[in-house]
Formats: C-alpha cells, sequence, structure tokens
C-alpha cells in the first residue's frame, strides 16, 4: 500500500537526521547533505535519479508521453529543532506519484523537486531555491548575509556547488521543462483543520505579510518620583498600539479568512525595574490573504499606533523590515483539490495558509495550489510537530488522487 | 555666603570623582574611598573628624551643651555614571551646619553621618549603612550576595574595614549617641517641584513598594497559522494587565499623594518575530503612601491579571521580589521643614517621596524628615542630574533653617 511507504519513508528520513531535539536538516549543512544523499538512495532502487539546478534544487523527472509537466514540490531542509513532517511530506508524496506511474508512462512528464533552503534557518531568508527557480531571486539580497557564526552566505553556497551569481539560471531551467502546474503536500502547521475535524483541506492561497519594527520613543524616569500624569511610558505606548492591532485583525476578516497579526518581539529600554521606559521596540507581523485587507489593516495600525504614541507623550517611528503580496492559489487547481480531499475523506474544507511555502514562488509562474495534513495541536517546528497516521494516509491518498487529476486536466490541454 | 560654600565643595567633588560619563563613586570602590579621603580634607580644614561606625557609615560630631543629637545625613556614594547632587548634597549642607555652629556651641549635640552604599549599585541591596544602623539588617541577606564579577559582598566589605557579622553593631553605635531627631536634604529626583514651579518641598513620607515579577504562560504559535481567536498570547495578556494597573493606581491616587506603578521590564518568549509570545514575565512595582492604599491595589492588580490571563487563555504566576511599609515622616518635623521652607522661598509645598531614601531606616528609631530639591526635568541617575544654582541656594538656606528649629525643638525638650 503506497501511503505506507511514504510513511515508513518519513520515519526513515527523521530515523537518521534528528537528535533528541528534533529534525536537524539545516539547509546547506551535513545532516541536510545527508538526507539528500538517502534520498538518492531510495530513488536508486526505483531507477529515478536526481538533477541539480543553478539555484541547489534537486529533480527527479519521470518523462510522459508529452514535454508538458506536472511539478511537485516539497524541501528537505529544516529548521534546527524541527518536525518530521514539514518539508520531506511533500517531497515524498511526490515521489510516490512518480513510482505509481513508473510502468505506465504517464501523458505528460511529471517532476518533483526537493526545493534547497525553504526554511531560512540559518540565513534568514527563506523560499531561497524556489525563488531561484522562479526567477524572483536578485543574488545581491543574499551577498551581504552571514550566519551567526559569521560564515557568509554566499561561501556556504560555493561548498554546495552553488555559484551565487548563477542561482538565476534555475529559472531558464526550469522553462525548458515546460512548467504547467504545481502541486504542493505540506503540514498545515496551525490548529485549523484539528478544530473543524479534518485531516485535510484545500488551500486557498497563503496570506500576504506586512512586517514593521515600531518604536515608541519616552522618556525613561524613576518608577517612583515621576507621577502617573507626568509620565512617557514607551511600553504602554507599545501595550495599547498590541491590543489595538489584534481588535483591527479582527475587525478585517472575513469568514473565508481570518486576517492575524502578532506582536512577537518586545524590547524596552532601559529594562530596569524601578525605571518607567523610556524606549519600547515590538515587531508587528499582520497577514491577510486579500491585498486591500492588508494595506487597510496596516493604514488601521498606523494611526492606532500614532494614536496610542501621543496618548501617551511618546513618539511612533516605523521601520520595514519586510513585505510579500497575498497569493491566491490557481481556482481550477484549487477545486481539483477540493475535489480530490472531498474523494479521499468526506469533506473538503477550504483554509489559507499563514505560513510562506514554495508553492508562492511557483504560483508567479504557473497555475499552483497546496493541500494540507492537519497538525496535532497546531504545533511545528518542533520535535512533536505530527499528523496522525490515519490523518496522514487519508491525506496522501487525496494528494495522489490530486496529482491525477492535475495530470489529467494539463494532459486535455 | 554659606549656601555658596556647599555649591563650591559640591563642584570640587564632582571634579574630582566624575569622568565624561557621570559620577563614579559607586559604594565600596576606590573613587568612593577617594571621596570620603576628600571630604576627610575639607572637614580637616576645619578641625573636624570623621568616625567609621561598624557598618562603614562615617561620623562628623559637634558636641553641643546637651548629648541629645540631632542627625543630618546624606551618603558620598552614587549609582554608576550619577549625578553631582544624589548623596554629596545632604552630606555637605550637613557639613555646612556645623561649620556655622563651631564658634558657639549649640544647645544640642549636632552630628552629620555619611552613609555607606545607600544607593545599592554593585550588590543590588540599597540602605546598607543605614539599615545597620538603624538595626534592620540582616547580615545573612547579605551574605549570599555577589557583583558582576563575582566578587562576594562579605569580601569587598572587608576590604573596606567592615566584618559583615559586625555591622548591626552599628546601631548600639547610634544608640549611645541619644539621637533625638533625623533630617535629609536631598534632590527631588523627579518632576513635581519643577512642574509647580518651586525651588524647594518639605517632604511628607516615602512611597511603600510592593513588587513582583509576573509571569503569563499562554502557548507558542506560529503567527501566520493561528487565528487570532485560538491563540493564547501571553504578551497581550501582559500587555492589558500593564494597562490595567495604570488605571488602578489612577483610580487610588489622591490629591496629597499621586499612587504610582511601574512595568519597566519585560520579557517575551520565545521572541521570535513570526511566533505567538508562549511567555511573557513583567516586573511590576507599586508604591503608595498609606499601607492600606497599596494592599488595596496590589488586590486589585492581582483581580487584573487574573482576568487578563483568562481572557487569553493564559494563566498567572505572581512571584514576590520585594515589599517596604510606607513611611509617615514626623508630623512636628514635617511642620518645621514646611516652615522653613516657607521662609526662605515663600512657598511651602508638601510632597511624598517615590525613591527611598536613608531617611526611611531613620525614621524607624526617631523623628524624621527630609527636604528636597527640584530636580531640573526630573532626571537623576544620570550626568545631567541638576538643580539651577539659584533654586540650590534657597534650598541650602531653607535646610539650614530646619537645622535651626529642629535643634531648637530638641533644646526645648
Amino acid at each position: 500500500m503506497s501511503t505506507r511507504d511514504v510513511i515508513g519513508n518519513l520515519r526513515a528520513l527523521a530515523a537518521r537526521t534528528s537528535d533528541a531535539h528534533g529534525a536537524q536538516r539545516v539547509a546547506w549543512g551535513p545532516v541536510w547533505r545527508d538526507a539528500r544523499a538517502w534520498l538518492d538512495e531510495v530513488l536508486a532502487a526505483d531507477g529515478f535519479t536526481t538533477e541539480r539546478d543553478a539555484a541547489g534544487n534537486n529533480w527527479i523527472t519521470l518523462p510522459g508521453a508529452r514535454p508538458e509537466t506536472v511539478i511537485i514540490g516539497g524541501h528537505l531542509d529544516s529548521v534546527p529543532n524541527g518536525g518530521w513532517l514539514d518539508g520531506p511530506l511533500g517531497v515524498l508524496a511526490g515521489v510516490e506519484a512518480l513510482r505509481r506511474y513508473k510502468g505506465t508512462p504517464p501523458p505528460v512528464t511529471l517532476a518533483v523537486c526537493d526545493f534547497a533552503d525553504e526554511e531560512g534557518a540559518r540565513f534568514s531568508r527563506s523560499l531561497v531555491g524556489s525563488s531561484g527557480a522562479s526567477g524572483s531571486l536578485v543574488p545581491d539580497t543574499l551577498r551581504g548575509l552571514a550566519d551567526r557564526q559569521g560564515v557568509r552566505f554566499a561561501d556556504a553556497l560555493a561548498e554546495n556547488g552553488v555559484d551565487i551569481d548563477r542561482m538565476p539560471e534555475a529559472r531558464q531551467a526550469l522553462d525548458r521543462r515546460h512548467p504547467r502546474a504545481y502541486l504542493e503536500l505540506h503540514i498545515e502547521q496551525g490548529p485549523v483543520l484539528e478544530a473543524m475535524g479534518r485531516s485535510t483541506g484545500a488551500v486557498i492561497g497563503t496570506y500576504g505579510v506586512e512586517r514593521h519594527v515600531l518604536r515608541f520613543v519616552g522618556q525613561a524616569a524613576h518608577s517612583g518620583s515621576t507621577p502617573i500624569r507626568m509620565r512617557r511610558d514607551a511600553f504602554l505606548a507599545a501595550a495599547e498600539t498590541a491590543i489595538a492591532c489584534r481588535e483591527i485583525a479582527l475587525a478585517h476578516s472575513t469568514p473565508e479568512a481570518g486576517m492575524v497579526c502578532t506582536v512577537g518581539t518586545v524590547k524596552v529600554e532601559p529594562a530596569i525595574v524601578t525605571a518607567v521606559p523610556g524606549v519600547c521596540e515590538i515587531a508587528l507581523d499582520q497577514r491577510a490573504l486579500e491585498p486591500a485587507t492588508l494595506a487597510s489593516a496596516l493604514a488601521a495600525a498606523r494611526q492606532a499606533a500614532d494614536r496610542a504614541a501621543a496618548a501617551n507623550g511618546c513618539t511612533a517611528e516605523w521601520r520595514h523590515v519586510w513585505r510579500i503580496d497575498p497569493c491566491r492559489f490557481d481556482p481550477r487547481l484549487v477545486d481539483l483539490c477540493a475535489e480530490a480531499v472531498q474523494e479521499a475523506t468526506g469533506h473538503a474544507p477550504r483554509l489559507p495558509s499563514g505560513p510562506l511555502h514554495d508553492a508562492v514562488e511557483m504560483g508567479r509562474i504557473m497555475p499552483s495550489v497546496m493541500m494540507f495534513a492537519m497538525s496535532s495541536n497546531g504545533l511545528s517546528h518542533c520535535k512533536e510537530e505530527d499528523t496522525p497516521e490515519p490523518d496522514l494516509e487519508v491525506t496522501i491518498d487525496a494528494f495522489l488522487r490530486l496529482v491525477d487529476k492535475t495530470v489529467a486536466l494539463v494532459a486535455k490541454g
């Protein structure tokens, strides 16, 4: 039974590349290279080989009757102390799809891509390989990056046979594959499907992100000698802003997709028990599925921060950190995905993805869709990450059905 | 003109013991010892000598007609990068009072005390010398302390000729002085007098303090994948609590003395831009002039924290850090102080002290009062700390009047 093989392979990979703290397949390092070597061995048993592109992605191809290609993606790299499913599930479900077609070559070509450095765990830049393949990667934006040990990104790439200046060539290589559709199976990494009591869902798109650091500046003062009314407390300005931003996210949510926002880091100065904070910096991460929603929520957050700053005698300064547009997956592929999920599980929930995935990069150049397996307790990026095996089996079944449906769709032209 | 001499001495001390970042007279270190050596030289010119007690305090005595003693206190030690007035103003105004009585010995004895380690900057324990003299010091509470370099408090004391186990003997020595009243002149270290447009104020007491660390525990989660309604955000629980505690402080304030509360430190975990904080710790410092007010505000804060925790799916755990009772200064001395301030400045504002002072320890064993000089911009514990000279002059004048009035009061019996 093929879904069992996928799970068996996932367990074998986890056993080989994890320690007591979880998976350690950080991109560009020795454990990640070992994971890829392991995959080569698995593939060799079926006569498949991998081919490296200029961005470090590994491709496995099953030529079909026609050159038009359905691509299935995933990534073997993990965060430090990561889980067993985040990434490899997509790759190994894709390999299983290839194995099923091996005896009777498909009407169109199938390819599996193991993208390099989806996580960005070491150099704080995610979707590295897939942005190389999509052509959106600008080598100069990587050049200045270094890891915590001071190793430059360019040197880590070179150590893995990747020339930073030639990475964009991966896009031309992809174009030569006649890409027609992109499919990706991933663990949800959130609590939505579990809360619905569902194993599997069709993903309608990924959130766009607006990420800023807000710096509130008031005046440090002695905690005993400064009356409340005379304070310029930067922490309270930040606290009021964080609470207001949550209300803004709720007000911008729709039944289809809730907007989210998060204050994940907080720093106060001088950070002394007996001092009113004169400075407070918070990171604000806002996400929504519609560009207009995201823009409106950002404008509302700016007003809320100004209001909270003024109410506390502070100034608020915004520093842009990062942004990405929302990505809506291809409506026809989302429908096919929902069909496959319905057939395999009896239900067809649709949900957005908060985290980014390689599918966002592939979505720039071809119709794309993702499928999610539910996450136990919504956990991911930790060793507790899990999808119970019965849920995983029906999900892999649904995904293989989606591959069949997509092959048929592309074959029809 | 004697007030000018005080200011001149303060400037000379600052020049000798400051660098570009401010005063560096941290207790038990070489610059502090040098400050005391400098004071010995200043005193020698007038024939005064200092006497060290078992807690490291330096006493200068002017015997009067009777042994009953009026004590004037201050401290030469400073925080690192401190100001020129915090501490030395009290000592040098006291020395000036002694000089003025030198020709015609006073009806009762006068003594100035330069208390050791008022600030607690190095070992995080303030009022060290004065608590030795008041008898409230428990040597075992100091024994385990060490500075950032790992030097044990007991060793630093020994290096300065202080035997940690004999420190309580300073109380018996003080008793032998027949102490009858304690006076202390200090810079306000807050913005209240400046906001009133006044140079000088009579201090009615010092705030009591309740200090706790509040630990909110929710669940870390991905900032993209976790809907707002399903989060257990520990930072938002803490933010709501901090805002509620400010409202509690305002509701517990009276026209005589505003209550204050401060969240001065904030730590979130995992402190990642893309993670909902699963843990947030804040330090909550509450201060009020009445024990009942402080107790009521603490109870209200506990309720507010429980409410905010519950609303965010978190738990709230309180860890007691430190507390001290409010201290009301002696009503007769407060009236005398206000009289002196009125005569010297034409106004007689009364205000509480947020920061603690050696006067709190002395207030345990004899009638005590403090006088404040206004702080420019409310600043202290920094090199910008200042009282403009015209304000300083009238304040020293007011304090010398207070000494005279107190000597007369004690002489009357």
